[in-house]
Formats: structure tokens, C-alpha cells, sequence
């Protein structure tokens, strides 16, 4: 998307790729909203740093980042003996999967490039082989959330007010986002609306990097607390929620996101406002027979008792708010049940939550019957 | 209530008088929770700042402070002449009532204390009479308090988990409070139970005050994200929510108190978690026809964009956190309609919203019949 730095106005993917040089550009996602900087990644221990530090975070960005990893890595490999360059990409493979153990996107990005290099012979071949699959799994990436756009697109009209939770936009992706991909599209149709963010604590997210990437935008919106949805809704000041998954239940319609967002259903179901989830295929997991299934990450106390301020010279800084003899709970993410919504905004189209089984020949679907 | 400062505990009223030195003590709630201290306000001038800045805050405490401070004003006149007398407590109404402007409980106990004077035939006698009927204005506050405490224990039993929000504690008057008088009538009671605090953005009231009280007494409680009740509520960790309010509409059993309320109330309905709201007969507001018609203020938006934190030094300091570029919506109420309450404790019992009118009588109401 276009960030304007000082003047200028330029694009820029979340993760890109300059061959020259065999380096990785990444947008140090760490200093945002306060300051945008690109840095980069020289070699593949750097990237795999970049992965387990956070200077990229987010489902599709950090597939894409491993997938160029691997294709860095390979490049950097000097010599024509296919047994040593294998065993060198293998080493690869293991220090960017383990900048980040748990995340599944890594895993399955690597592996789409490392089955591409098969066909390769030559060091050279596989080198060759290895970039293209990276470049393709980076632009996939962007053609999903652009294809998320375009199905999301019509729901907003000239003036619809959205709700939106928590960040799921472009700085997740290699670029466009999800949630945010709808917004996008319709704002390249010429139509203007307005979005409310949830600030979304405990690390806000909306209210640092949503309302960022907005701004970026000049989209109209405006940060909210998250207890003053319902009263925004009760008032008829919204029309439209429309929020993001980290994993969505294929066999049930669940929806697991980040905490907060089951709030926001259960309120605009009450108040008959449309309720949509905006979600790349990758997200959805076909094995889970239940929502209560999916696993609630209990985060840091830290999170619910303080906030990240910004330091005049533009540092982030932790600093404490709640009582100090006072502990916390800090569940990471909820679930949303499937009558609470509206429907499911996937590349390949919008489907009711609880028709992703039916439709799952056109959803990806590669397993077997239901157990 | 019992507050311990390094290893002594001992009991404190937020608001009480010492009539040798003719001074009212105030808790320093600016300086909550990170240091407990008392301050003298030491004529009517201090005390009048102490409401415009909130040292004290909260709708009992600043009536008591006012009630108090009308009384001290006047025994600081020295003379015998009454007209010159009554001239002189006239102004010291004016600059306490200036304090807070739109706040109706100064007012209301000012009256209180003013026509309790009118019997006097002396300066002398009126000023007694003046710090006699401020003392029983305070006395009536926790008196109603602990009514309110006794008529909500039976709710708590062993080990029930209650959510509250913002703080109506004991530190919004006198002593006790209201949300809070039943949690600590039941402790009073010898019965263990914990209590999750929504962190209540965009103030922090929940995590700051209300978790410093509760930790005072020793009651077992977590902060929790405003966003994370919805969740604990679906996996049952949730018995009861407790909540005060800031205007309580006699006529239709609506409830105006802290924004993100309403969300709670909403949330609790779904789950069959009953939902109650403690008052004191004074927020009972027997005009108002409908919800529609309580102003809602806008706050500034610094509230929204930013947090309060504390430094190393114990000073309370303001950082901002969302994107520099952006704006925020502040709504600093919301109202929740009766269908969503399961009762409103008062200090005369527990009635259903929609039967506050039918028991006007026991409420205090004074007025006509409606419009």
C-alpha cells in the first residue's frame, strides 16, 4: 500500500525481495505507528532474526518472509556440489523454522519452495528455482487479499460506517490484509465511508496499527475504546463489523480472533448490524470438531496491567497502570459462534459460516471425510 | 474502609472533619494507586479547589466534601452579626457549588446543610447546627452504603465470581460504596469469592481504583481487558456482575453509568448471568421519560489515544499510544435498558428496574405524577 514519508508517497509491500543484492526488505513493524523505516535483511540469520524478533509479524507476512528466507539462503550457497548445497538449504530450513516454532505459515510457505526446487539439477537450477517460488508465494499472497477485496468490496457503500477489531490489514500480509482488504477495494471503486477502531487492548493494535495503516490511506476514521462499541451501535452510528481470524473452524463456522471480538458479535447481533470475517484460505483448519477445541493462549499479566507509550524522541516505552499489587488475566483470543455471523469473505467468495463444509471443494479443502 | 501504609492498617473515611481545626481530610485519589495520601484542606478556598481538581471524586464524596465544606466556611466567620453572617455563607455556597458546576450532589447536600441552619438564632448556634447536619449528611452516605452492602450480600455466596466494572467503590463516597458495599458486606461475613475488574478504558478506573481497594481488603480479584468479559463469560468463569451508576431513570428502569456497560449487560443476558446494579436513592433521576434523553458527554480524545502511567518516582504521567495522526470518538456513558438487568439494589431492597416507579414511595421520590 502507499505510505507517505516526509512528501513523498510510495508503494511498499510489508515483505519484498531485492534479487541484486540477495536481500530482504522488511517494514520494521516494531516502531510503527511512530516511525516507518525499511530495513534489511542481509543474509538468512538475519531474516530468520527479523521472524523471532518481530520486526514482521502477521500470518501472511511471515510466510513470505521465510519463503524468501529459504530462497536467500539457497542463493547464498557458493559451489556447483548438489550434495553439500542440499544439506546447506536443509540448515536453512531449520533456523527460519525455528525463529518462530509455533507458527504454521513458515512451515508450509518453505515447503512450497523447497518442492519447487526438486525439479531443479544444477546448484544454479535450484538457486533459480528456489526465487521464483518465493516471488510466487509473495504474490499469491497479495493476489488472495486482493481477490478478499474484491468479494468484500460490494458490502460497502457510500458512507457505511465500520467497526473494525484489532489489526488484520496489510502490515499482516505481504500486503492489502484481509479485514482491511474489503475497505481498500472500496475506496479504489471511489466510494468514502468511515471506520471505527477498537483500540484493542491489551496491545492495541487497532489503535496503533489499523488506525496507521488508515491514515496511510486517508481513510476517515477514528479510535474507540472497545466498551464504547455497543454504545455506538445502540445509537445507530454503526452499519457494518467487519474483523479478522486466526483460525476458522471449517467443520463448524467457528471463529477464533482476537480477544474482544466475541463482544462485538454478540452487540451488533442484537442490534441486527451485519457481522463479517475476512479470511485467507490458510487460515481455515478442517481437523477442529469444536470451538472449545481451539487453544486460549493466556498472555503476560504485563499486557493488562500497563501500555505501550511512545518517548518524545519516538521510543517506545512500557509503562505501568494498574494497581501494583493487582494481578491480571489476559486471554489472547476468543470465539465467535457461527449464528453470530453474518458471513465468511474468502478469496473464492462469501459463504455462511456454517456452509464452509459444503463449500470446501472451492475452500482448499485436501483432507478426507470428517472423523 | 481499612488501609494499610507500610505495615499499619488502619480505617479511613475518603471524606471526614476535624472540627478542632476546623478541616476537612481528603484521600489524594489523583495519587492512586501508586500512594496513598491524606490531605487537610484547610479553608473553604482549598476545599472548593479540592473538588474542581478531583482530589476527590465520585458522586457521595464530593456531596459529603461540599456539605463539609459549607459548614467549615462558616465556622471560620468571626462575629455576631447574622446578616453579615448569612451574606458570608452565601459566598462560600457560590464558590463550592463553582467547583463542579454540573455536578448535583454539592448542591443537594449544601441544601441540606443550609436549611438545617435556618433554626439557629445565632452565628453561634448556626454554625453548630451547620457541622452538626454536614456530619449527619456524610453518616447518612455510609449509613445508605452499608444498606446497600446488607440488602446485596445474599448475591455473593462462597466463591461466586463477580465481574464489575469502572469504580463505584467505596473512594466515590464516604465510605463502602455502592457496586463494591455488597462484596465487602459478604466478606463481612466470613464468605471467600473473587472478582474480575474490567480495566475500563479509556480512564482505567477499574484497574487503578477499583483493584486498589479490593486489594485493601484483601479480596481476591484480577484486572481483566474491557474486551475479555466475553470470553470468560462463555467458558463460565462468570456468576454475577455488580455494577454502580451514574443516573438511574425511575420511570423506565434505564441505567446510565460508565461507557462499556451496556456491552456487559448485553454479554450477561446471553450467558443467563445475572446482571445487577447497586444505587444509592440520590443518582434516581424521576424526570427523564426515556434513555434517549440522558446526555451523554464526549470526553476528550486524549483519553482515547493515550494511558495514564506511573514513573519510577510515583509521578502519574500521560503517554500516548495510538497512531500520532489520528482521532478518536470519546462517549463517556452509555445506557442500558431495563430488559438486560435482573435487579437494582438499593438501600430499601432489591427491585426490578421496570418496578422503581411502582415503589416510588421507598425510593425517596418526592415529585408528582408523570408528565
Amino acid at each position: 500500500m502507499n505510505v507517505t514519508v516526509g512528501r513523498r508517497s510510495r508503494h511498499y509491500r510489508t515483505v519484498s525481495f531485492e534479487a541484486r543484492r540477495n536481500q530482504i526488505l522488511l517494514i520494521e513493524q516494531r516502531l510503527l505507528p511512530h516511525r516507518f523505516q525499511i530495513v534489511a535483511m542481509r543474509n538468512y540469520h538475519e531474516t530468520a532474526r527479523a521472524i523471532k524478533d518481530m520486526i514482521v509479524r502477521g500470518a501472511g507476512a511471515i510466510g513470505a518472509t521465510a519463503a524468501y528466507g529459504l530462497a536467500q539462503g539457497a542463493r547464498a550457497f557458493r559451489g556447483r556440489d548438489l550434495t553439500r548445497f542440499t544439506r546447506h538449504v536443509e540448515a536453512v530450513y531449520v533456523a527460519l523454522k525455528a525463529a518462530r516454532p509455533t507458527a504454521v505459515d513458515p512451515v508450509n510457505a518453505m515447503d512450497k519452495v523447497r518442492d519447487a526446487m526438486a525439479s531443479g539439477r544444477t546448484v544454479e537450477a535450484q538457486q533459480e528455482l528456489a526465487l521464483k517460488a518465493a516471488e510466487e508465494f509473495a504474490n499469491e499472497d497479495v493476489a488472495h487479499c486482493e481477490a478478499i477485496g474484491r468479494q468484500g468490496a460490494p458490502l460497502i457503500k457510500e458512507n457505511t460506517r465500520v467497526l473494525t477489531h484489532c489489526n488484520a490489514g496489510w502490515l499482516a500480509f505481504v500486503d492489502i490484509g484481509t479485514a482491511t482488504a474489503p475497505l481498500y477495494a472500496a475506496q479504489g471503486e471511489g466510494r468514502r465511508f468511515h471506520v471505527f477502531c477498537d483500540e484493542t487492548r491489551p496491545r492495541s493494535q487497532g489503535a496503533t496499527l489499523t488506525a496507521w495503516e488508515l491514515a496511510q490511506q486517508s481513510i476517515s476514521h477514528e479510535v474507540i475504546a472497545d466498551g464504547a462499541a455497543g454504545h455506538l451501535m445502540q445509537r445507530g452510528h454503526v452499519d457494518l463489523v467487519i474483523v479478522g481470524s486466526d483460525r476458522t473452524l471449517g467443520r463448524t463456522g467457528e471463529v477464533a480472533n482476537k480477544i474482544g471480538t466475541y463482544s462485538k458479535a454478540v452487540l451488533a447481533n442484537r442490534h441486527g448490524i451485519p457481522f463479517y470475517v475476512a479470511i485467507p484460505l490458510s487460515t481455515i483448519d478442517w481437523n477442529l470438531a469444536s470451538g472449545f477445541e481451539v487453544p486460549i493462549e493466556e498472555r503476560g499479566q504485563d499486557e493488562v496491567l500497563g501500555a505501550w507509550g511512545i518517548s518524545r524522541g519516538g521510543r517506545r516505552f512500557y509503562c505501568r497502570v494498574a494497581n501494583p499489587g493487582s494481578g491480571a488475566r489476559n486471554p489472547g483470543f476468543d470465539v465467535t459462534p457461527p449464528d453470530l455471523i453474518t458471513g465468511i469473505i474468502t478469496p473464492t467468495g462469501v459463504f455462511k459460516p456454517r456452509e464452509l463444509w459444503k463449500n470446501r471443494s472451492k475452500l482448499g479443502f485436501l483432507g478426507g471425510a470428517p472423523n
